[in-house]
C-alpha cells in the first residue's frame, strides 16, 4: 500500500501509524515493513511495534528520488528480494506501473483487503462507542436548541430573537463533537423538503411542523473510529402524514433490528425493514427517476470508515458477531421531506446491543 | 477520474460538485461528463453547470452493476465512443485494468492533472482568504489563552486553576475555526522538545520559557479551500538561544519574502531563507539521521489542497502571478524544540501580498 495513512483506513488498520505524508506499507506473512520520510522516521519508530521502519536513504535511494514513494516501493521490493505483490483495488495506477516495469509481478486484490476489519475487537468497539457517545451528546444539544425555539408567525423557528437555521444547529453539533474529541464537517441538519434528499446537508431557516433530519457521524480525532446516529424531529405538531411516516420508519427499524444476529443474511435484515414499510403502504426500492419512499439500503458497517462492510442491503453476506452496523431505514417524499432513524449496534451471537442509546421522539 | 469528489481536489476543481459517494468524471475537450448515483442525480443537475450528468441506468447499466463506478466508467466510454483516455497518476489500478480489458487505451498522466490549479483566480483567492482569516482569528484566540496563563512553580502553565495543555489550546482553536466555518483536526500546538518534530501535534502540559509552535491550517467547510499560518510563542522570558533562533527564522522569512515575485525560481526563495540561517550559524538541509536545523522546504502552494504546487524548495520552477504560497522557514533542535513562522501570500507581478496579516511576537 502507498499513501497517507490518515487518508487510508486500511493503512491505519494495518500499521497503527498516523502519517500525513505518504508512506509505503508492505505485509509479508506476519512481518510488516514501513517506508517513511526522514521527518516521520523518529515518530514511526516510537509509535509502531513489530514493524520494520525504513527511511528512503536506508534503501539506497538517491537524493532526487527521496520524495517519490513510487521509488521507495520499488527499492523496498529490491531490498527484500520480493518479486510478486498483491495491491488493493484503489492502489495508484502509476505506482503499479512502476512496480511492473521494475519486474515485480503485481496482482490486484479485488475484494476487501482486510475482511477481518468488519469484525471488531473489544478495543475497537470501545473506540466506536466513544465516537457514538459524541454523536448522542451532540444530538441532544441539537434537539434541545430546536425544542427550545420559538415559532414565529411565518412558522420559522426563532432562537434568541434570530432565525434558527440549519447552520446554527450544525455549529452547536460541531462544538459538542469537539468537546468529545470528535470532528466531521458534513453533518446533516435538513429541514422540510430539503430532507427529501438523504445527502443534502441542509441550509437556511428551519420551520415548525416540518421534519428536520439530523444525521451526526463524528470521527474521533485521536484514533479515527466513527459513530453514526440519525434522528428526525418536528418542532410543534407534526402533520398526520409525517406522523405516519415516522411511525412506519420506527417500526421498520424495530423489525430490522429483530432480525439482527450473527449468521443472518444482510438481505434478511433489509427485507424486514422494507416489508414493514410496504405493509404500511410506502414505496420501497430505488428506481432511477422517481426516487421516493425507501430509496437506500438499511445500513452499513462502521469502523475506521464511516461506510464499510457489511452492507445491510440485498446481498447474501452473513452477519458475524463483532460486526458494528447501522440500522437506518428512511422514507423520502419530495413535497413533505424525509424521515430517517438510525442507530449503530454491535452484532452478537444471540442478537445485538446498542453502543449507546438515544431517545426517539418526533414532536418536540 | 473516479472517486468521491470531496476527497479529490482535482475532481472538485474540475466538476464543482461535492459528492461523498464515488462519481465518474470525464473531460473531452471543453465538454465535461459526470456519472453519479441515483441519489446524487438531482443535486448534481442543480449544482453544476455545463456538465452532462448521467445516472448508471442512463448508460444501460444493469442493476447488479449499478453500484460499481468501474462499470460506469466503461459504460460511459462505450456511450461516447471513446477509445483512449488519460488518467491521473493516483487513478485506482483496478479501474484502469477494467478500462483496458474493455478495449480503452489508458495512458497515465505523470504530471499535475491541472497545472492551472497553481494559478489562483480572484474568486479562489477570496476563498483562501476566508480560510486564512479563520486561521488568524484562531491564532489570536490560542495566543491569548497562553498569554493569559499563570506560571506555576514547576513552570507549567495554568489556566483557570488547571494545567494548560496542548489539547486545551487546540480546542480553543477548533471552536474559533468553526465560528469561521472552517475545520481541521490535526492542528499543531507543540511545546518544548515536542516542537522539534515539525509534524508532532503536541500533547500534555505546556510550560513557560519554552517554544510553543502553533500551526493552524483551516479548511473551509463550504468550498474546501485551505489557509495556513504558523506562529511560535513563549510564555514568559525566552532563553537566549531560543531568542536567537526566533530572530534568525524571522529574518530568514523576510529574506525569502524579499525574493518572492512572478518569474523568480522557487529555489531562489528557498536559498534566501537557507543562506540567512547559515549566516547566523544554523544548520540547513535535511540529512537522514541527525535532522536538526532547517530541515524542510521553505513553503508550498495552498488551495484546494493544503500542500500543492508550487513547492518552494530546491527546484527551478518559476513563480507565477496568482500563485498562493506559504513562506515558512523553521529551526528544530531536539533538546530545545522548534521555531517556525509561516504566512500565506499571493504572488504578484511585482512581488507579493499578504492574504491576511497576523502579529509576530515571541515572548508573551
Amino acid at each position: 500500500m502507498v499513501g497517507s495513512t490518515v487518508e487510508c483506513p486500511d493503512m491505519i488498520y494495518a500499521s497503527g501509524f498516523k502519517a500525513p505524508d505518504p508512506v509505503v506499507l508492505l505485509i509479508n506473512g506476519r512481518q510488516k515493513y514501513l517506508v517513511v520520510t526522514d521527518l516521520e522516521f523518529g515518530r514511526a519508530m516510537k509509535q509502531t511495534s513489530g514493524v520494520r521502519i525504513y527511511r528512503p536513504d536506508m534503501l539506497g535511494i538517491r537524493s532526487a528520488e527521496r520524495k517519490l514513494p513510487a521509488c521507495w516501493a520499488v527499492a523496498l521490493m529490491r531490498e527484500l528480494g520480493i518479486k510478486k505483490v498483491s495491491v488493493p483495488s484503489y492502489f495508484p495506477v502509476a505506482i503499479a506501473e512502476g512496480l511492473r516495469k521494475a519486474g515485480v509481478r503485481t496482482a490486484i486484490c479485488m475484494t476487501e483487503l482486510f475482511p477481518e476489519r468488519a469484525v471488531k475487537q473489544p478495543d475497537e468497539i470501545a473506540r466506536i462507542k466513544q465516537a457514538q457517545q459524541a454523536a448522542v451528546f451532540s444530538m441532544r444539544a441539537a434537539i434541545s436548541i430546536i425544542a427550545g425555539a420559538q415559532i414565529a408567525n411565518n412558522k420559522h423557528l426563532q432562537h434568541k430573537g434570530r432565525s434558527l437555521t440549519s447552520e446554527t444547529v450544525r455549529k452547536v453539533i460541531y462544538n459538542a463533537m469537539i468537546e468529545h474529541d470528535c470532528m466531521e464537517a458534513d453533518i446533516i441538519v435538513a429541514g422540510g423538503a430539503q430532507s427529501a434528499d438523504p445527502h443534502m446537508k441542509g441550509f437556511g431557516p428551519l420551520r415548525a411542523h416540518e421534519p428536520i433530519v439530523i444525521d451526526i457521524f463524528p470521527k474521533h480525532m485521536e484514533h479515527g473510529y466513527w459513530g453514526d446516529l440519525t434522528r428526525t424531529v418536528c418542532r410543534g405538531a407534526a402533520p398526520d402524514r409525517l406522523r405516519e411516516m415516522y411511525n412506519a420508519v420506527l417500526h421498520a427499524q424495530s423489525k430490522a433490528l429483530l432480525m439482527v444476529k450473527a449468521g443472518v443474511q444482510c438481505a434478511t435484515v433489509h427485507k424486514a425493514a422494507s416489508h414493514e414499510l410496504e405493509k404500511r403502504g410506502f414505496e420501497t426500492g430505488c428506481s432511477g427517476t422517481s426516487a421516493e419512499g425507501f430509496i437506500h439500503g438499511t445500513g452499513h458497517g462502521v469502523g475506521l470508515s464511516i461506510h464499510e462492510a457489511p452492507s445491510i442491503s440485498l446481498n447474501n453476506r452473513r452477519l458475524k458477531s463483532g460486526n458494528v452496523i447501522t440500522v437506518e431505514p428512511g422514507l423520502y417524499y419530495r413535497e413533505l421531506g424525509g424521515v430517517r432513524i438510525e442507530d449503530t449496534v454491535v452484532v452478537t451471537r444471540t442478537g445485538w446491543e446498542y453502543l449507546v442509546t438515544c431517545e426517539k421522539k418526533l414532536e418536540i
